[in-house]
């Protein structure tokens, strides 16, 4: 008999019809003896709703209040999946954030949980009672609501699972576990049975958005087994754990991409100390978040080139401001593009595997793909090809690691 | 400078734009230089939509998780109405009934107030902010949320003037005062510049509603001076407090009336000791309340007659109990009438007046209207007459007692 925590978000609770099969769920796990605590979102549409009586009241409200406003939608569906639990004979109790004590910083909006107290949920459970708890939210030192920020909800279950010490954290969502690249790209894409912490960080950090960094990144730390699956489909979803032996046969867990890429490059700058600081200092001020940074020295030895990627929205913006650092800095020419994407091999293995950069680079020269640039971790080989070129890349690539094939365990 | 508490209801915060239109007669009160807390109820149709989605999800909600869901609706209200104070440079803080400490007693959807900490209220005050409390809502000694019942927030405000010691309590509603009687009924109807505690318990359980009987009976005990009035129009409003001299001249202040009653008869019960609780038990029992009780000796002096008014909703259950109790008792005949009102004239005067009540009842057989029950308390003479006198009783009593003219000072 374990001790589950388990996340549903706000696509599996946006209906009493739904809040009612979430509670069937959780009632299965209860009845085969295990403890549960649920972690819920607010219903699905909810956020919107409240943001835009927000927005025709007060344009810009303040954060504070913001959050005791948004609060209201996590509350909503606790109440009503303990109500669902209560009519099928499962004996439940809700909470908010501020009632279990989920104590965050003052940072409204985006608060970061500092510890939190589990003498209620422990009491609950000793009782036999299932425990609903509101994702997202939080309470400051002060009792100001917080809340957490994006995907708020995922590091509510994580923080929960770390502080009960519970036996798995399970993320139910609407797709049915981690893939080996996006199906929709590559139809046989293989839904991996584990993934290691880091490779899901680079995963979701590229753009496969089954669960937040930041909760991977925390369940990575306090070291608990996290598990993607669906609320729609029964299945045993992908479980997120540390390396073991059984994983170093994979070589590649999966191919990541991300279409919403710019580069942007500067030629012939002096070459000098402090020039990468000179250059990306004013994107930085500007709250642009640079990606890959390459830099080569050029063919006349004496200055420097110098190519970066940010997010497409930010391409303008950062193409302006660029061209008037470029200016004061005596460069010879600034230029971008923004129909670039980036494609990465992800996959622990890779550490002890010499090789895979230049099979990787060569399955895509043999289909004409052209490589803009190269960017290379311990753990993850990006490249970033014209736009055109994303499908065709991704499969290549998929086909040449044999993505397709089952592990060999 | 005053310290001001107000009170505005789910019509008066129902839209953005009239959560804009509260935020601007806060900023003016503010202005003025006036210390501000206001209490909200959740907008209109939001309590009536979270009900939905618990029978949706549930059918008969536990009532904690009623309460978890229910209070989400002052919740949206204190927050929009912050943001709404601090576009207009107004600096404001909302607060639950949790994070106000208004602490309840466990009784879930029914809770009653047992003590406030203005703590934070105070300090918030002396840094020159408004206070948003949310109204009908507290926290039982565990923690949990807890809800007031009907009309809750009215309830909330007067405690919070009460522990604060307010100068004044001001329930802003979509009536701009108390009136002599309902000006739907008599045109000429005046509203009362100021009106006791006593008759406007009378008034209020008589069917004037304006304000909760538990509020104003609360701002009496406490003598918290309580004033009703319009939230879409300037004026005065009527104002509740204690007797004082000026209020002496006034015999009557108004004309209460109620169309929801009926009448119940037994005749002929062998007259004996206990038997009003021989007739009346069966019916408490069934929950059914009980307003006005005669009883008179019958014809042949060994039997008595008994009547009683309940709820027109009441009236076919109360039949059938009472006819059951009629046949064990041995009456002689069992009747009733679901088409009678009651008319009630209500006013401190009449206690040191003589000749009130037949003044009344003259001025009413002049017209014609046959009197069907009479109870007397001290400041109150109550008849009941057939529903369709209503009109012209209530139009008669108030040209009798010339209640549209301008009390004297």
């Amino acid at each position: 008999m374990a001790l589950i925590v388990q996340k549903y978000g706000g696509t599996s609770v946006g209906s009493p019809e739904r809040i009612g099969h979430v509670a069937d769920k959780v009632a299965d796990w209860r009845k085969k003896g295990h403890d549960v605590v649920v972690v819920v979102s607010a219903m699905s549409g909810e956020t919107d709703r409240l943001l835009s009586l927000a927005e025709a009241v007060a344009g810009v409200p303040p954060p504070r209040e913001l959050d005791v406003l948004l609060a209201t939608g996590e509350q909503v569906t606790i109440a009503l999946l303990s109500m669902a639990l209560d009519m099928r004979g499962i004996p439940a109790r809700s909470y908010t954030g501020s009632q279990v004590h989920i104590r965050t910083d003052s940072a409204h909006n985006k608060a970061r949980i500092r510890k939190i107290e589990d003498k209620h949920i422990q009491a609950d459970l000793a009782e036999g009672k299932v425990v609903v708890v509101a994702g997202f939210q939080g309470m400051d030192e002060h009792g100001n609501i917080t809340t957490l920020g994006r995907g708020g909800s995922d590091t509510t279950a994580v923080a929960l699972a770390a502080a009960l010490k519970a036996d798995e954290c399970q993320i139910y969502t609407d797709v049915d576990g981690v893939y080996t690249t996006d199906p929709r790209v590559v139809p046989e894409a293989r839904r991996l049975d584990r993934i290691t912490f880091e490779e899901m960080l680079e995963m979701a950090s590229l753009g496969s958005k089954v669960l937040q960094i930041r909760s991977v990144s925390f369940a990575g730390r306090y070291n608990v087994p996290l598990r993607v699956l669906s609320t729609f489909e029964e299945g045993p979803g992908t479980l997120i754990t540390y390396e073991d032996e059984t994983m170093e046969e994979a070589l590649i867990s999966g191919i990541a991409f991300n279409r919403d890429e710019a580069k942007l490059t500067i030629l012939g700058v002096p070459d000098k100390p402090g020039v990468a600081h000179q250059l990306l200092g004013p994107i930085a001020e500007a709250n642009i978040e640079v990606d890959m940074i390459v830099q080569n020295v050029a063919a006349d030895g004496a200055t420097t080139d110098f190519t970066f990627t940010v997010h497409r929205n930010d391409y303008k913006k950062a193409l302006a401001i660029l061209e008037k650092t470029a200016s004061t800095m005596g460069a010879k020419e600034v230029s971008g593009d923004d129909k670039i994407v980036k494609i990465s091999l992800v996959g622990v293995g890779m550490r002890s595997h010499a090789g895979i950069a230049s099979t990787m680079f060569a399955a895509l020269a043999k289909e004409g793909v052209n490589i803009r640039m190269i960017s290379t971790s311990e753990i993850k080989i990006s490249v970033v090809v014209d736009e055109k070129y994303l499908e065709l890349g991704v499969r290549t690539l998929h086909d040449t690691f044999e993505l397709a094939q089952p592990e060999s365990v």
